[in-house]
């Protein structure tokens, strides 16, 4: 496939492209990018049984998953392609001359947004379609005017190349340079490690492991010219079930709770991996309704061999620590292959702050359900957390005081906050954040999910004293 | 005077009183921020003659100079104020609820700018009052409701104190707690780095060289938790005399050109250190017409001894750099203490490529006029710059087709691109970026002068499903 690269000599010449093509593809005007975005969407689309067929071969996915995630990543092409539509997306401003002003006359001044420069993609393990090759980082990329080199995920190569294929054929429909688009693939870091320090790259958009992340943030941050880096890494997404909540709803909110954490198996970022409550007698009726939904989920096949061996070592790292114990484990009569047996742990806020461990994210259906003597230790603990994607308050009428206390120390740690509801599912609309601080991402200040995601890619340019038929807004 | 911090437990008490500050500080009403800042501004105004001579003393700026920015100063704190009475500057959003979509419904989700956390401000040696204690940095972190420890310049601490003053009364007399600003004094680069790695530092503001601004990336990088850097640093902001106005208004160019490259000693981020023109007879008049007015110019003292020492070695190391000629040097001939005598260097467009050395800031007022065989050299050279604050386009009507050729690639290198115009003097309004790539600024994604600056201590917090009375948006 023309538009596919590998080893050193490929990554430079799809840098190389994308080089290139920055200048007369940024250039374009937006209604031809909102057109290839739409062309890319239909051609997914159209795609989709293909699709849907590599995305389950390669990475046991359910279908319906599968289907969910292919809409997602039409939806979100056609969002940009949307927000195009409206010229504000760059943010323009003008604010005329005023020749007689006294000491100094002011000048004419116009600023917009303009594309960073050529964005490298990562693929992701757990979206092989929406966080992947034509994902939501891509899509936003190149709704900005940045050229797009992905690095493929060596999990998922054929889904990859079939996205890839789409998105090649949809530029060059609409007329755009080759190099708008480029895929490298290959095995190991290395690959990814070029790409990220090659000059021509002015950004990077991640989504994986905290250890990956970081990693390319180093070498983000050594280059001769550092480049901004999107990673979102890692994330517990703490829920607060308050007190009245607890006592009203248990049956309820354990339904709520072991289906976001065991929907598909587990491997969402926003997976809820932490729960914390006030201990007595409604925490143990809630503690037996969710030991006995969890005692009845069948295991599930993970995305590959090496996400269930890190979830099979991080629950037996847990399963071995004193002080916290296992309440409840789900079934796995038939031996499912690259299993995610469910598990809850349960430990104290004594523990919990003592063991820094607790605070680290198991990838996978793995829980943590931490007991806390009273409401000031849901406060206390609350904040000792480091940032997370996001944070849950449970909560019910009564819980008005205790959820106002927490929400400012939420506010401080997540990227979004959800009430009465659960993590997993993140809605792609105008108000959503899918980011956080540290280390939930590598950048706070953004997020990947959403049209806000769009604002990583782009930098202003102010315009002073320009005549209208040169200045470019 | 309380709110000032010296030494390692001065500046961990500076950073845990703004840490301490920061939840009731951020919860303020946007209207008790401005009165903050309008408070703070009028007592810089009633200070005023105060702090004038102050910056006299400690810095050789002329009294009009110092009033200027005296003026600037002030307007930006209520340009802050301001920009807090319209609620858009945090960008609310809001979608409702859709409880009847298939296949699930969608929650009701709103988002909103939330302040990043306490900002450690730099004062900058060339700015004692507009990019210092009470500067624009200061005014945009508290505007966002970040507290603020500014790291006070060694060449002007009573400017300093005295500022930080206004700053502490105004706080005072708002009501607000003690730690929303404090002051670090101390020489040396130390407390700066201390300051920077505080774990309760959630940004850091900076203007100044590129070696200081490269040095707190790195320490801020290597935190357990990253936070980021906005540092201005360099730039050569290259003009580009394009022929046909170079043609019509050699005199005009001429004069403007030393204004911009002497005014006050050069000691401007934005001084036009880089000419780029088109040999021939009308840039030899060009050259004569320079060097006439630039041996008439009087040295000027420069900021202090430091700034002067570090001027006369980038001087010397030029004038010694083979294939590049002196064209013209002003006149010392009272020997004024820390002087700047200005300089313009010349040489051909294979030197200047051929020469990376030449694209370096020399802070002060040097200029290197390069002269280049065609137009298309022009282009060439445009492309080998490095990131820049601004770039300048001199043109007449004549020269449209290279201008548009020129632009596209100044867009990539610059924050700020002026027409006819010159780079030195920044209006402080909604379109202006003060801001450019690496290295121009750490953070080429940000502006440090309109209001825009205040983007830079802001992240998108998103609130999913939350009941009117609880929702802060």
């Amino acid at each position: 496939m023309s538009g596919e690269f590998s080893g050193p000599a490929g990554i430079e010449e799809a840098c190389r492209r994308a080089a290139a093509a920055f200048d007369p593809y940024r250039r374009t005007p937006d209604a031809t990018r909102a057109a290839f975005l739409r062309a890319t969407a239909d051609r997914l689309r159209a795609a989709g049984e293909e699709l849907v067929a590599a995305v389950r071969a390669e990475t046991a996915l359910t279908e319906a998953r599968a289907r969910t995630e292919l809409d997602r990543t039409v939806n979100q092409l056609r969002m940009f392609a949307d927000l195009l539509d409206d010229p504000a997306w760059a943010s323009p401003k003008r604010l005329p001359a005023l020749p007689d002003r006294r000491p100094a006359p002011r000048p004419d001044l116009r600023s917009r947004s303009v594309p960073i420069g050529p964005v490298a993609v990562f693929g992701a393990s757990n979206f092989p379609l929406a966080f992947s090759t034509a994902g939501g980082d891509t899509a936003s990329a190149l709704a900005a005017g940045c050229p797009v080199v992905v690095k493929s995920h060596p999990a998922h190569p054929r889904t990859a190349r079939l996205a890839a294929g789409c998105v090649l054929a949809a530029a060059a429909e609409t007329g755009l340079p080759e190099g708008v688009f480029g895929l490298v693939v290959g095995e190991g870091n290395e690959p990814g490690e070029r790409l990220v320090a090659d000059p021509r790259i002015a950004a990077v958009a991640f989504t994986g492991s905290r250890a990956g992340g970081t990693a390319l943030t180093t070498i983000a941050n050594a280059r001769p010219v550092p480049i901004p880096v999107y990673a979102e890494m890692s994330s517990v997404n703490p829920v607060f079930l308050l007190p009245s909540r607890l006592a009203a709803g248990t049956a309820e909110v354990a339904a709520g709770y072991v289906a976001s954490l065991t929907a598909s198996a587990g491997q969402f970022c926003t997976n809820p991996g932490l729960l914390l409550a006030v201990e007595g007698p409604h925490l143990d009726r809630f503690r037996a309704a969710v030991a006995g939904l969890v005692e009845k989920q069948p295991a599930q096949r993970m995305l590959h061999a090496g996400i269930a061996q890190a979830y099979r070592l991080g629950v037996a790292e847990l399963t071995d620590l004193p002080a916290v114990t296992t309440l409840a484990v789900g079934t796995d009569p038939h031996g499912v292959p690259d299993a995610c047996v469910p598990v809850v742990f349960q430990t104290d806020a004594a523990t919990f702050h003592a063991t820094p461990r607790l605070r680290d994210e198991v990838f996978g259906a793995s829980g943590l359900l931490v007991a806390c003597p009273a409401e000031d230790d849901l406060v206390e603990l609350a904040q000792e957390l480091p940032g997370q994607l996001t944070a849950t308050l449970q909560a019910a009428p009564g819980d008005r005081d205790l959820a106002r206390r927490l929400l400012p120390l939420l506010e401080r740690r997540a990227g979004r906050i959800i009430y009465n509801g659960w993590p997993t599912g993140v809605e792609v609309a105008g108000p959503m954040v899918h980011g956080g601080p540290y280390p939930a991402t590598a950048d706070g200040r953004s997020t990947s999910v959403g049209p806000m995601a769009i604002d990583r890619f782009l930098r202003p340019v102010c315009y002073q004293g320009f005549p209208d038929d040169l200045a470019p807004c």
